[in-house]
């Protein structure tokens, strides 16, 4: 494994009625229910130009999820043969870097309510981008 | 800011034509080359299931942007007004994680052939996950 450490820094974090990563659901169209980001001061003026209605890709550092993990059932089900994680959604990852496409709701100062966001509790926030669609 | 602190540990490396981030297409489907993606030996396990022709998200580390920047002029052109740098795609932001959509063309060993990846040679590699597509 490369040297090189790279730092991420929170800009924000998740609040959701989700607390238990067992139960949660394992995709945000999956009956996840609307959430919170709450941003850092610091870093609200990156947010002009975002409105209610649009669709952004929130990146999130899935902090209880295990690094040493190469190989899972997807979807956590025995039943489904092993895969690399690389080839998976799953949590489990060397890097936990969580990929979310969500709606947003509402904006309120910092507090940016959005749909479909499947993180738990306390997931710290590490990137907010537009969704680009293909041409 | 938050004082927590996140570590990232590259998983691999591009390996590109594309050496100049001013001459980079902004975006994969604009023009970028086929790159390698060459994989460090202890995670190659994660990759098992890919093959060529699936779409996979690639996460990068865009070793070259400014951390300190919170607006832009979207696509390097003074024309655009200024916005929110997490409503735009562009590399400068707090967290300078790239995500690409590209479409793997071959597999050999370690290096994986990749189509659509405009990130320049030498950039860490952080993730890959696979395309979900909407139902």
């Amino acid at each position: 494994m490369n040297d090189a450490r790279l730092e991420v820094m929170p800009i924000g974090v998740v609040e959701s009625e989700l607390t238990d990563r067992a139960t949660a659901p394992k995709q945000g169209n999956e009956g996840a229910p609307e959430a919170w980001l709450v941003f850092e001061p610091a870093v609200l003026e990156g947010l002009e130009g975002i409105r209610p209605g649009d669709q952004v890709i929130i990146l999130t550092w899935l902090h209880l999820a295990r690094r040493d993990v190469l190989r899972v059932h997807p979807r956590d089900d025995p039943a489904n043969p092993p895969q690399g994680v690389f080839n998976t959604r799953s949590s489990d990852r060397p890097n936990p870097i969580g990929l979310h496409e969500v709606e947003v709701v509402s904006i309120d100062g910092r507090r940016v309510r959005v749909r479909n966001l499947e993180a738990v509790d306390g997931t710290p926030i590490v990137d907010v981008k537009p969704v680009l669609r293909r041409k």
